[in-house]
């Protein structure tokens, strides 16, 4: 396996960092261009930066030069990671795309757009192809693959093993995230210091749709058709750091599944890419833990270094079929650690 | 108003503590005696006790002479509030009710009998007749009245307007739990620092249970007719200090319910106990709150003297019909202030 | 007593606010205008502020017009709390001075000059006298009255008795201070949520500079001589809400004063301004407390409504000669609370 | 290096299940046996804790059956790893010490025993050989060795440059300390949730008796002359889960150190088992880091694994000489790594 050079654009942002730090020992990405906005620009990375990783910064990105978001300003780079903000996204990966730069994105600006793969690569690694009909780039070398939310990550995974079991028919669900998915300053320690929020603006929204293209069907013409489940999201903020926890009740397609069936398909389940060994795969993309007091945020989110799902509380509800909670590390599997994943899959998929 | 007399039951633990709190300046209530377990029985209450409140132990309680349980210590004693623990309530609580002491109690031992009012006085004021049937005493004046689940009484209290409105049909509801509804010392900082817990030992069944006979409708003989509306439950515990924070999705019996008329069945419901000035009634017992960020614990659990539920975010779902937060005070709304307005009401109902 | 019109200059921010709970239902003082940046001004309260207390905003502001900052714009004030942040407050507040508007001002811009007092009035009430010396409008009403910074407060409160007793001779202090001394939005909740800050820029130097002016004495010429106490600071952010809890030892000029002495000089201290029944002035301005685990932030900033410090752990040190825990209210008593007290004081010496 | 068979005492305790964990993959020590408390003895690992740590429990410990504190249950041991609480480490641990099996404990008991070392290895290595003054065993074979309280720790390790440097006159600190240092349960979640408490009992005199046997001289007796360094301690606890953090004031025995030169005692310093090459021995034991807002317990407390003393904010200071912040990881640093750090030592020294 050659080592690719990677940029990473918004590197000064907290996706970027994240970005940057689960870099620095990759066996395949070298980060060889760390790019921000204008007012980074020219700057040693060290000093654009307000560093909030608990790790010093790698040295190899210390004192790299910060470019600006400009595909010119890029020589030599294979792909592009990017971590940048939603309000700036749209048009510089547009711009990357158009060059004939691949970019792996975290951004949610082309998450809805018929050619671009939403990807989860343990969920709908056949999205993949959808690239096919991208035309960005004259070249057609120059493309966009984007991640979902931080949530929808999360629940894709934990009802995955559920859809191909039982089929689902429809999903309620309560979020409580960490405060870390809203960035840096991010959210007031006043707002959130022993308290919780009921509302995180547009993010009921993300969670609704998104799993409808995750675990929609890619057909024929590499076009998904969506899943068409109804869910309803309830999004609240909690003061914790890392690792956003869902509270799921779920309707299943399936008549008559218990308890014990529920638990089998967990346990039974199979990653489609488990065999890629992919190296920021986890030895459970979903891990279904038995104690009642498990998944916690503050124990679980590490899980895995942070890629794995962990699903607990397994019963059967009241209403609909099944009630679980379910786990996922907000920045890394929700994010970043998302994005590089999905890097390696093209990697081995022979789209970088 | 005469002055009655009471004796607080359990006086040193964490809800004996919020009566003595509450009852400082009680214009109807004196609390003329605290009794606690052999431990502290005989010791001045300072002494006994591990105060936990802001405030300092109220003057006239502070040197009291801690009693030991047993009505034949508690002379002069009108009635008593019991903030016992489960573990011994049942025992001592029935021998207060035969020897024809009244029984205010927040222990749950007693909610589920059938002759036992399990009472949020805004809700089924009229199951206060219930202890008609009761026989504890051979005089009749020993009688014992529960209040519920510092969840259930937020819960049922929302769903109130809705099931006078426009019938309740079913509902699933994530609880998220402040730390001070498992008393003192309760959950260690360990447990939840930065941190949810995605379990509560008991307290699901609780929250699905006892809204059923709040709900439910009193017969000709004094009997609860159980509601019978499936509700499913997921408790969580966060780090908040105070405040329980649901998130509830409900179906209604009424089709074709819109946003607006859910807002109007809220600003129009009148509480049925609202021109009875009992001391402990919150302006609101049930208020509406507009913005999307509101209802917080932190700003809003002590909302109406920690006696209103505070509801927001009510909203159409894309599943069931309505989704909405409800907020309320764990331990004065759901706990000792919930029982001090069963006794008001019994005051005023004639039974004390 | 007659009733005074005011103003709150800086309206919006977090000690505006504070400045507006405060006032609701003051016995002297009325709002009558709010006033803030021009991006608030000539918007209704409620729709330029993000409000953050707990209680509602009072109905009497909520539909108030916000104005600009300029005196012209504040007819029929008879004088203005200012709430501004520094970076403006100085050129406003002797706009307003010297249109013969009297400024009791929580900003620290003017703490340093020579006709300023920095008034903590159970500690240097003399010092009020200083405003004679200033010459800001030409009829000499307008005038600048500062509190100092929200630990030099406690601080000077909690010294005093000891200064008065046995007179101090140098200080060490670390303080832990609450995350709402940094305003709003303020402290990022991924910096402090679980941790504490090393450092809070610029509050070290206010910390050993402001309490010689406090605990200097006024000279003839109404000129303060600074005290000359040495003093070292560090100042630490802890994840706390309200209360900053100062850690100090002091060495004093007396020598042999046993922690007995020392309690008996708390416990015999009189606030100089104690006969003046100030409303805002708390029963117990330093209150001792004798249980090691007291004071808490939690439990105690709000004692005496945020009014009083909380003095502790008393005892015999090591080096130098007496250690103790002081707490104080940082918005309150350190901040807006201490503003009006100033006021409340400025009305009985007839300067207002 | 063959490799040791060790025990755990105490395994199930919050310091047992530390020592379980950081022995996972140790390249010298391999677990073969844990023992408890008779309740916990006969049952399996898993069945008799309750596990605290984020990783599992290690496969090798999962499903050992518990011992009793028994030396004659635990045969095939090298040695053990003491996790005890003190009320009944002594008794036990001298137990094993009589019976030819060297102790390395965590507990408080011997620290003050004139032939027992309190070791940390980079400040204090050569009082080892204390060890050979003890006669628990006939044959010599069974010694204690302690590692001190864990404020000691990084109040020592972070006072050694300077020690070594210009001498050290007197000491002044303010510890903030963090929850985990009160095991499981410990500290009650409604104490300490957005609070500081001004109060450790027993703290602070560990705080200032220890570093003196600590940063004491070995004479030819093998005997500790006590440093007899004034020191000054108050111990407060604060919301953070790992690292206590330490406000330090010191005073020199030489004059006129300025900031540059104190900065270079840091840097300069060389540990004396720098080259020792133990596992657990952390790149810097010492870091001196530069930002004003480091060190941070969430930031760094796991810096070198766990085993670094992080400094920052090390200036001049307005009384005594110099100020600085410390910080240690209170349960690897300051309790089982350390211990592991001193077992390390006595191999490399053939005392094991």
């Amino acid at each position: 396996m050659s080592t690719y050079n990677v940029g990473v654009l918004g590197a000064t942002g907290a996706v970027g960092q994240k970005f940057i730090r689960l870099l620095e020992n990759h066996p395949w990405f070298n980060i060889a261009a760390v790019a921000a906005s204008e007012r980074s620009a020219g700057k040693p990375y060290r000093e654009a930066v307000h560093w909030i990783e608990s790790i010093p910064i790698p040295p190899n990105v210390k004192n790299m030069v910060v470019k600006s978001c400009d595909p010119k300003e890029l020589a030599d780079i294979d792909f592009v990671f990017s971590g940048l903000d939603a309000a700036v996204a749209a048009d510089i990966e547009r711009t990357f795309a158009e060059a004939g730069i691949p970019v792996i994105t975290n951004a949610r600006n082309y998450r809805r757009e018929e050619t671009v793969p939403l990807l989860v690569p343990e969920v709908n690694p056949d999205h993949i192809h959808m690239i096919k009909n991208q035309q960005y780039s004259k070249n057609g070398n120059g493309f966009i693959v984007t991640n979902p939310n931080c949530v929808c990550v999360p629940l894709t995974l934990s009802l995955k093993p559920l859809v191909d079991a039982f089929g689902v028919d429809s999903v309620i669900l309560t979020s409580m995230q960490a405060v870390s998915g809203a960035g840096y300053p991010g959210v007031p320690s006043l707002d959130i210091m022993g308290n919780v929020m009921p509302y995180i603006g547009g993010e009921e929204e993300k969670i609704m749709w998104e799993p409808q293209k995750v675990l929609g069907k890619l057909n024929a013409d590499k076009k998904v058709e969506l899943a068409g489940i109804p869910i309803h999201a309830s999004a609240y903020r909690v003061p914790v750091l890392e690792g956003h926890l869902l509270s799921i009740v779920v309707k299943l397609k399936t008549e008559g599944v218990s308890e014990k069936d529920a638990v089998e398909a967990f346990l039974n389940w199979k990653s489609p890419i488990a065999d890629l060994s992919l190296p920021s795969s986890p030895e459970f993309p979903v891990k279904l833990m038995e104690e009642d007091r498990y998944p916690q945020p503050r124990l679980h989110a590490y899980s895995g270094n942070g890629m794995q799902v962990s699903v607990g509380r397994l019963r059967k509800a009241g209403i609909f079929d099944l009630a679980f909670t379910a786990l996922g590390h907000n920045t890394i599997r929700g994010a970043a650690g998302g994005a590089v994943l999905n890097a390696e899959l093209l990697v081995k998929e022979g789209y970088l």
